[in-house]
C-alpha cells in the first residue's frame, strides 16, 4: 500500500494503530516515535499519508487529530498508549541507589566528554543509563573480578567500570581518537590500566583480544551488517562457554522484522542464548547533529524537548556449541532503509 | 563430571561459580536457587558434591562455607551475587501505582481462590504480579479494546482483566473445574462475560477459538513439550500478524540449554519475534504441596521463608510468516530431568 511504497518498510495495520494510539497522548513527533515503537521513517510516512487523507493535521510542528480522525479512532475503539514505566528506576527494574557515589564520580567525566559526531553514528546515553548498565552487569555476575571488553565506547562504559573498581581487566576498542584520548587520560587519573585499542571493528580482532574476556559490551549501528559484525567480534573476544554479551537495539531504527532476523542469527548462526531483553533501558541524550539527519527531515522540524531515542538492552550468554566470527568486513555498515539518525 | 552424572544436567564452571557467589550472600537453599539462576536439581547436586569435598557444610538446614571453601572463593576471586532489584516496582520496571484500586478489588478474589494442587502443576503468582501483567499488557497496547485468551488460568489473570474493564473480550481455557467454577462465579459478580472453556490443552483448539484473539497469556509447565504445546495453541488462537503472546519461563526448572532450544523453536518453527524478556517479573507464592515435590527432596528440608520461585516474562509478537500448531498431543507434558516442583 501507499505507506509501504514510500518507506520501503513493511506497514501493518497495527503500525497505524500504534501511531494513532500515540497521537491520542501527544502531539510531539518524537514522543509519537517513542510511544508507538514503530520505525521512525515509517511513523513519518504514516503521519504524512494520514494527513493527506484528512485524519491528522500539523500546526506549528505539532500533530493532532482532525474531526475525521477522531471518528476513525472512535470506530476503531483505540485506547491511549499509556506508559507505566516505574519512576524510581526509569523502567529498568534496576536500582542505582547503591551506586550513587559512582554516578557522581562518573558525572565529572561525562561533563567534559567529547561531543558526539555524525561520522561514526555516535550519540551517547544518560549517565544514569551507564550506571544502570554497571549495576545490571554486576547483578548478573558479569563484572566483579571479570575481564570486560567494550566494543565502541562513546558511552564511556569503560570509565564507569574503572571507577567502580569491580572488573579485573578492562579493554576498549574504539575508532575515534578523540574518545580513546579521553578514556586514556581518565584511566590515568583513576589509576586503572584500561587497555585501549584505537582501531576499526571491520578489521578482525588481533590475536591478543581473541578468547580473552568474560563479558563484552557493545552498542552497534542498527543495520543487520553492523549488528552481526559487532556481536560477532564480541563473541570472538570471549573465553568460551557461559560468558556474556550486552548490546542495545531500538525500535526507532530496527523493525520487528529486523529484530526477528537478528534473533535468528543469534540462535542459528552464533548459537548463543538470549537471557534478557529490557525495554527502554538505554536512554540517549539529544545530540547536536540531529538537524543534519534523515530523522530530522522526516520529522515535523521541531527540536526534541525530551529524551525520545531509547533502546532495549539485550543480554546473551554463550553455551556449548556457540560459534563466533572474526573475518574482515569491507562494506558500509551504517545505512539501511530503516536508518535515520546517522 | 560427578555433578553432571548425578543430575543429568550440563554443569558449567560458571554454574558452580554462581552457586558459590550466592552462598556468599545467603545460607538459605531456596535463596541460593533464586540468586544463582541455576536449575534447582543442579544446584542441589552442586551443593552435595561441594559438601562431600569439604567446601560447604550444612547445619540445621543452613548452608555455609568451610574454611577450605573460603580459601577456594578467595583464590577464584568471586564476588557476592548482589541484587539491585528496584524496590518500588519489584524489579519489573512497570509501576502498578495507577492500578492500586484494581489490585484492591482483585485481592477480594485472590483471598477466596482455590488452593493450588499438584496434579496440574499449579502454583500461583502474587497479586501484584497479576496486576503488573495487566499494566504491562496495557502499556504494550495488547489489552485495551482487544480480545484476550488465557490458556491455563490458575493465576486468575482473566479475573484481573475483567475487573480492569480494558478488554473487549476475555476467554479462558482451563482443565481444573475448581478454577473454572471460581472464574465463572467471579465473572457473574463483575458483570463481564468471560468465555470459559473447561478442557485439556492437549486437545486441539475448537474452531471457534482459532484465529480469534489479539493477545494470549499462558504460564506452561516447563518441559519443552509443554512449552511448545501451550505456545503453539496460543499462536493458533491469534488473528494473524502483529498479535502478541505472553508466557513465563524460570531458570529454576529450565536450563539455558532449554532456553536456547525454546528460543530456536520460537524463531525457526513458529517464526515469531521475541520483544521482551523481563527477569523476575512473575513472583510465585509458596505453595502447600512443596513437601511432596522433588524440589523438597533435593532441598535442605527447610520451609521457604520468602518468595524464591520467580520467572522471566516473555512477550512475543506474530509477524508475516508466523506459523502455528494445533495437533493433538498424547504424551506426558509435565516432567523432564530439570523439573522439580510438580
Amino acid at each position: 500500500m501507499e505507506i509501504e511504497r514510500r518507506s520501503g518498510i513493511k506497514c501493518y495495520e497495527r503500525s497505524i494503530e500504534n501511531v494513532l494510539s500515540s497521537v491520542l497522548v501527544t502531539s510531539d513527533f518524537w514522543k509519537i516515535v517513542k510511544d508507538s515503537e514503530e520505525v521512525l521513517v515509517l511513523v513519518s510516512d504514516i503521519i504524512n499519508v494520514l494527513e493527506e487523507k484528512g485524519y491528522l493535521e500539523e500546526t506549528n510542528g505539532k500533530i493532532s487529530l482532525t474531526d475525521k480522525g477522531k471518528q476513525l479512532i472512535e470506530s476503531m475503539k483505540l485506547y491511549e498508549k499509556t506508559s507505566f514505566e516505574c519512576d524510581s528506576c526509569e523502567g529498568r527494574g534496576i536500582s542505582i541507589e547503591e551506586h550513587k557515589d559512582l554516578l557522581k564520580e562518573f558525572m565529572r567525566y561525562h561533563e567534559k566528554r567529547p561531543k558526539p559526531i555524525r561520522k561514526y553514528d555516535q550519540g551517547f546515553v544518560t549517565p544514569s543509563t551507564t550506571i544502570a548498565r554497571i549495576s545490571f552487569m554486576m547483578e548478573k555476575g558479569d563484572l566483579g573480578g571479570k575481564r570486560i571488553i567494550v566494543l565502541g565506547d562513546d558511552d564511556l562504559v569503560s570509565i564507569a567500570a574503572a571507577l567502580s573498581g569491580y572488573p579485573k581487566e578492562i579493554a576498549v576498542i574504539e575508532i575515534d581518537s578523540r574518545i580513546t584520548d579521553f578514556i586514556s587520560k581518565a584511566a590515568k587519573e583513576i589509576g586503572f590500566d584500561i587497555q585501549i585499542h584505537e582501531r576499526d571493528l571491520r578489521e578482525p580482532l588481533p590475536s591478543e583480544l581473541v578468547g580473552r574476556f568474560h563479558t563484552f559490551f557493545t552498542d552497534p549501528p542498527e543495520t543487520l551488517k553492523a549488528l552481526q559484525l559487532f556481536i560477532g567480534r564480541g563473541i570472538t573476544s570471549l573465553i568460551g562457554e557461559r560468558c556474556s554479551g550486552y548490546f542495545g537495539l531500538t525500535r526507532v531504527e530496527a523493525s520487528l522484522e529486523k529484530w526477528r532476523e537478528i534473533q535468528r542469527i543469534l540462535l542459528d548462526d552464533f548459537k548463543v542464548v538470549i537471557t534478557d531483553i529490557i525495554r527502554s533501558f538505554n536512554k540517549y541524550m539529544n545530540w547536536d547533529y540531529i538537524k543534519e539527519t534523515k530523522a530530522w527531515n522526516k520529522s515535523t522540524k521541531w527540536i526534541p524537548e525530551d529524551i525520545w531515542y531509547t533502546s532495549y538492552l539485550y543480554r546473551i550468554e554463550t553455551l556449548s556449541g556457540t560459534k563466533s566470527r572474526n573475518e574482515r568486513v569491507d562494506e558500509d555498515i551504517y545505512q539501511d532503509v530503516e536508518s535515520s539518525t546517522s
